[in-house]
């Protein structure tokens, strides 16, 4: 939009917004006008927040997840089991197993996979932490909660080679039929798996 | 998602975004996510952005553009034809029309339509300041750019009707194909229109 139109602060946030995840500028556009369409109940509270989140939040020392502490909320909760480890790619991972409350232990956010294309190699991860996290007395399980990417699956074997002479016990997520999922749709690797992996009924 | 995970200022922020339009819980987390890890370069600025549009931003009284300015940036530009009014529902129509660079003249914003199903009558709209608007010395034309709705017509109707004593021609837009459209997709109410309003080649 030519800046005839608007000044160039609403502008310059339109910008900003549009290069939100999901957002593109037609709905940046959108977005900004219901902003200031709901000024008092929408943008003054997001400012706030906003503010208090860009100045408050943190990266846990001890496990790589985002939360306005130091030790993370998690980190600092005795009741976990601290003698389990999740291992995860991203805080979004991290976020996605707590709402599934799937584990009652900690984590270990890595900041990514191996990648050789993207030219990133284990010194780029956060994975010597984890390393000497697993060699803690005390810990028992390494889960490796990774994507089932060909990426996620190098990275699980790198972390798996390192840790053999660790004595702890290593696992990783179940591939099978998702819950709710029709067969029809799925893929084969995923059906051979879940094949593989049957149960008694 | 629970308290436990993260604290209550990301938690405020991930709700807030989630009452963005485009942007359900799911994304609104993925936002948040990309604002954290993007901290000098996007959040931060965003933080500056929202704080000068909030602070900033007003409805232009002549016209009911959202500008930074009061009148707005349209409405005082010289080189707009001021005899020209073109009336739109919402400020998002008049920077469409705008992008479009298809009128040279001002703008009303009315602010909605006419609605009797959601109570809304002319008083709850700037009608009444379009039609002062429009009686002024100067004013020869006035564009109904209301949307193509029952509602927008019915609003575009009442207008007409108390424009009948006023020396102004009032126009509307134009039906037919949209450009690039094709003739397969559309309805036959538009196609019907496009042939009645057909033009020599």
């Amino acid at each position: 939009m030519s800046k005839r139109v608007v000044g160039a602060e609403i502008e310059r946030l339109i910008q900003l917004m549009s290069k939100l995840p999901g957002l593109g500028p037609r709905s940046a556009r959108r977005a900004a006008l219901h902003l200031i369409k709901h000024r008092e109940k929408l943008l003054s509270p997001l400012v706030t927040s906003l503010a208090e989140v860009s100045e408050r939040v943190q990266i846990c020392t001890n496990c790589g997840n985002v939360d306005t502490k130091d030790p993370c909320t998690i980190c600092a909760d005795l009741n976990r089991d601290q003698s389990q480890i999740c291992v995860v790619e991203e805080v979004a991972d991290l976020w996605a197993l707590e709402r599934a409350a799937a584990l009652k232990g900690t984590y270990h956010v890595l900041g990514g996979t191996l990648s050789a294309l993207d030219g990133i190699g284990p010194e780029d991860l956060n994975i010597a932490s984890l390393l000497q996290r697993a060699a803690a007395p005390g810990v028992s399980e390494i889960v490796l909660a990774v994507n089932a990417t060909v990426d996620g699956q190098t990275t699980a074997h790198y972390i798996t080679d390192h840790l053999e002479n660790v004595d702890v016990k290593v696992s990783r997520l179940a591939h099978g039929v998702p819950v709710g999922g029709e067969l029809d749709y799925l893929d084969e690797g995923t059906l051979a798996a879940a094949v593989k992996a049957r149960r008694p009924f």
